[in-house]
């Protein structure tokens, strides 16, 4: 099968991003959206990164337009998936509407349509049915499509195996590498290590047994990496963090729920609020002397 | 207190290092092994990296053997601690070598001197009353010293407190980063966290919920990295992996050691035996199209 048209559900932080790669990746994009401020919001966005691509040498003067040219903003649900052969659903992470959502466009997709959710959370089991075509649906999920240029590709237990390889290949002309997640797992591959390596230093940090500072510069000056957790945990969204560590059973991991618990009651969300176990814009890990 | 003369206590891998590297921070070094063939080993390990931090510029040319000059090597424990103002034991990873090293020490080591351990998976507490002088006795835990630059100071109960300021000192002048381990804890920071990752990967890996390649791939993207959890389980030792994760009750860590285990009983040890989870010397994580 040739996928010629991509349909984006939701243009929100990461539609925006994985239908500007289509876009830039040659090709016919429809993005959709139940709020104009969204859509619109998605074009400025798309316009910013082109203008950053570009700054980095890694798309040539004048691609922009033709790029932005392949992709259509639409409130109309059948416009979207008119003449589509695959879907990618990133929607608001909950539930309820992503159901509505598959439940809307398994009814009204063509026959040919594979599709595709990019839930960070959740697993692809809790919508295929809703879909109506349990066998054409599979995640999908991206990481932030530019900088991590990772794309899991993980089917639940009634997802065709034909599928995969189709998904590999469409990973790679969207200049991701694709990761196949065998079985279905929550966290898909990296977010299950990234969230141990967090618990861990949670722990550290909640048994003090040392400080959120000495935590991060042994992660950063041993693996050379220009943050540790604490710094993870605070671009990523401490609300976020919470959400999937209250959620484990184990003390440790209780502990440290309860510890983000108290820095979101103060307001303190990470980066995103100024505010975190660093302060913002410039956290005393990026200065120099952080690490000597 | 000033530190000046520096007593290393076994030539091997890290011995040899800290020796090196207390040599070209201006201290007088006495490094003492049993074996008059690792006093030799360790004398040509020193040249091998002085040469290469020549040619990367970070040290000049005749420093070599200025830095040489300020390095003795004895096999004579009382010409090894002879006006030593600190000793950092770098001695075989066993807990009755080093209560042995520590009781012998403790006796004819100066007044004044103090007494560091750099043990990977042991704790202070465990030779500080063969010392004889618990309250000089402290952890003093180096990576690699010269690419991973952090050095743990992590006291027992028995620490003076006193000590923690002088041993951060200590650790800047050496070109370390010094992170404060509060409270006796295995693994210090660094290694806590990276068993927590490694035991996630390995958890992902016997659950078959991805490859080692792709669970790689994913840490390797999303983070940048030369090397994924597997890439640096082979570097580690196979071996070494297995002895901190046999020991852990939880059914994912016994999983995983069962794995590693049959990786051992094949020989196959990781980078140094040619053969772990990947083939060395050119293992396919470094080929340029592993993460395409
Ligand atoms: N933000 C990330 O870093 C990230 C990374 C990978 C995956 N994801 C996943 O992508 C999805 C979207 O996340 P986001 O960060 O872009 O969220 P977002 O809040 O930025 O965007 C969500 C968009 O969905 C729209 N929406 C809500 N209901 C809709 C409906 N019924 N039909 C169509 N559009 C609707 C909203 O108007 C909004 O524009 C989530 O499932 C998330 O888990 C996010
Ligand atoms: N290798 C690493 O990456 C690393 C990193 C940090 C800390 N460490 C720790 O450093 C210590 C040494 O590790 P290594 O890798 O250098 O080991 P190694 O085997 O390379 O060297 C150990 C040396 O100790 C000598 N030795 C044995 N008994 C002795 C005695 N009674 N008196 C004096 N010397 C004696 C041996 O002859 C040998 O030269 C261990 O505690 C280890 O946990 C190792």
């Amino acid at each position: 099968m040739i996928i010629k048209n991509i349909c984006i559900l939701g243009a929100g932080t990461l539609g925006s991003r994985v239908a500007l790669q289509a876009g830039i990746s040659g090709f016919n994009v429809t993005v959709y959206d139940i709020q104009q401020k969204s859509l619109d919001f998605s074009l400025t966005t798309m316009q910013k990164i082109l203008r950053q691509l570009h700054k980095s040498g890694q798309i040539s003067a004048g691609q922009d337009l033709e790029v932005l040219s392949r992709i259509k903003f639409t409130l109309s649900p059948s416009e979207a998936v008119e003449n589509a052969d695959f879907i990618n659903e990133s929607v608001t992470e909950e539930a309820d509407i992503k159901k509505k959502v598959w439940r809307q466009f398994g009814e009204i997709a063509p026959e040919k349509c594979i599709f595709t959710t990019n839930t960070s959370y959740m697993l692809p089991s809790m919508f295929a049915e809703d879909s109506g075509r349990p066998e054409k649906f599979c995640a999908f999920h991206f990481h932030d499509v530019f900088y991590s240029r990772v794309v899991d590709i993980m089917p639940h237990p009634g997802t065709d195996p034909a599928l995969i390889p189709i998904l590999e290949d469409l990973g790679r002309k969207l200049n991701q590498v694709p990761v196949l997640v065998k079985k279905e797992n929550p966290g898909y591959i990296f977010n299950t290590m990234l969230m141990a390596l967090i618990g861990a230093a949670g722990k550290l940090l909640t048994g003090e047994v040392a400080s959120i500072e000495d935590i991060d510069r042994s992660w950063m000056v041993n693996f050379h990496m220009p943050m540790g957790p604490f710094g993870i945990l605070d671009s990523i969204g401490l609300d976020t963090a919470w959400h999937v560590t209250h959620k484990m059973p184990d003390r440790a991991s209780q502990a440290f729920a309860a510890l983000l618990k108290s820095y979101l009651e103060q307001g303190k969300l990470g980066e995103k609020s100024g505010q975190g176990f660093y302060t913002y814009p410039n956290p005393t890990y990026k200065e120099q002397d952080f690490v000597k």
